[in-house]
């Protein structure tokens, strides 16, 4: 068989069905969005978990939100050192070039990737800690916050291992000189969230406390 | 001011209607959703651009698509140096740890990072040569669509790197051991997709003439 | 002749050409949903009738959906006196077994089955008082909401017969303790559909006021 | 909560798409249906499974299969008791009424109710002999196959038993004199297929050999 096959059916279906209703709906709009360029209000960085739907969540129409989508919500430290980062191109853009006034930091429940992290740095998961594993290598970027996990039962510590997944992002954003500098200037804040996917919950980083509390 | 503050009032009030209704209109299934695992059918590659909304030109539902986003969505080669790729960290979960079915890739017109690319191959934009321009090195990922581009025009040779941004990608995803292998045996598909976001267009890549065909 | 023969030509050429396409596309899901079995989010109840499609309406994929057809949509109330009770049967599997958040009860204009209700019912029927008579011992379950019509013409009486096969149908599912328990839990919710086959709409019935709405 | 509830929001959506598109492009054909009345050609007898797509791998139109389905795709021997016999019930529309020319009875692998009647006979689920177990006593229509499998692995009895529930359903619809009139004077033919779910495969009931050979 060939690798590449076209479209299947069932989704050029719903295409169809997105192009006669939303599209034809909207269409004068996207125009406008095409023809003058996006200008999104906020960056949002999350999982590709496909449990975690930030457009449905925050009603997002088209043009609203500069979205990345990563494992686990994650976002390295500054290194220009000349290797490829694709998180930090999408930041360097959201902030540089966009101008984006908020950086959505949105972590969630049952997160694979954290699973995965917990799993390596309890010495359970010898194949992630391999150099030929990609998710174990993106994963280290969470060492950091799993090495200050209180002591506690396992469920505890795994949703406070998802909580720091928020925490160190936030943490390497202002690692980024461009990001430092906005912020200085208020041009722009930075924000951690957290949803639960079984129950709906929505909770927000509460600076002062350094605690998540529901929105 | 705080860099990181609680999440704003206007989000707020949008993910409060969304609790009312989606949430509680679907409760039950997102509670299965989080007890049981995802399953989703395919996974997707497409652009960080706030004006690509793959989960409504296909009216997905939480659990059918897993989501990567970057800049210009593009893969990179398979490259395991033990750094940090976390582009193919999630080609990696989704098919080794999914096993998805399909991986799409969806490029879009009036790309700002493939605009960037042209520039910068093109001798306009000096500043995305430099070792410290994020999204100059992600964008080398594209230099090799670059540079087979046919003659001709500016605008034509745009669209024809918004088309290598997708054809790049695919090549790059079948230097993965475990794509091929999955692809081999016909437990994986690839697929490109185009999207015009002015003229809500879909185009899909046709193997056979490796040229792009209306949905 | 035999009264059992082999698939008629016209059928197996359909197949084949289904073979050919739609299954090979999909070929890698539909593995999946035989290896890991089904784990649809809603059961349907709709009629039996050629022109009532509800994969159709709803773009609806293998594995969607746990669809039980009968005449008119009918489920009986609780009676577990040990005989066959095909569509209490089904409905426990859905709820029991698959654990489905929604049950669907899709009703229809021009049923041939309440208008066998509305004429039995009127005495215009006397074949269908027989004992012996399949269809009106089984539309003896729409009895009670021929029983509530309001006064008026035949053909206002007769779409209300048609709103009332739905009606009838969720009340006697709450007669069943599994679905009271899965309710009360918030595991389950379920939903009236009206589905005009000539003009294409679709009704759904609205709790607060009895009446269907236009979707 | 409201045990009745609105449709769900995603599949308003669904449906709207469908409307515009495919309700759009035959809306006169669908009118004519309305109005004239449905003629189908078929009734199809197949199981309530969401992987059982009767109407894709028919490429079947509106219109053109009767549809009835159950657990285990059964038809239950003629019993002109009084009692309420939901199968019996379309098949004595379909034929007496709509005078289909064929009945294919489909059946398919993994079929959860086949597997519950084995389970059952074999003395391995005692809730299924219950009383009051709907599922139980539905299956017991499947009894007499179980009764003249072959000696051999559970394997090999399973696959025999999905067969069994074909052939037992087909020699139950020769127990209605309709029927058995019916196939006298050549105006109805009856038909036996499996479909293998993972494969992809159909198999036709052969009837000089009383095996199952492919499409």
């Amino acid at each position: 068989m060939e690798p590449v096959r076209p479209l299947p059916q069932y989704l050029a279906q719903r295409y169809h069905g997105w192009y006669a209703t939303t599209f034809a709906e909207n269409r004068s709009w996207y125009r406008r969005l095409a023809d003058e360029g996006q200008r999104p209000r906020a960056m949002v960085v999350s999982c590709c978990d496909s449990r975690v739907h930030v457009t449905s969540i925050f009603g997002a129409e088209q043009g609203e939100f500069f979205i990345h989508r990563n494992i686990a919500n994650l976002v390295p430290p500054y290194e220009p050192d000349g290797d490829r980062h694709g998180t930090s191109a999408a930041v360097e853009y959201a902030v540089s070039y966009l101008r984006v006034a908020h950086i959505i930091v949105l972590g969630h429940s049952r997160c694979g990737g954290v699973q995965g992290c917990y799993d390596m740095c309890s010495g359970k998961a010898p194949e992630l800690d391999e150099k030929t594993s990609f998710i174990g290598r993106w994963m280290d970027i969470l060492r950091p916050g799993f090495e200050r996990l209180p002591e506690g039962d396992e469920a505890t510590r795994k949703l406070a291992l998802e909580h720091e997944a928020i925490r160190v992002s936030l943490e390497n954003l202002m690692t980024f000189p461009f990001i430092r500098d906005a912020v200085k200037d208020d041009r722009l804040s930075l924000h951690g969230l957290y949803n639960d996917i079984a129950e709906g919950g929505l909770w927000t980083l509460e600076p002062r406390t350094d605690e998540f509390v529901p929105v």
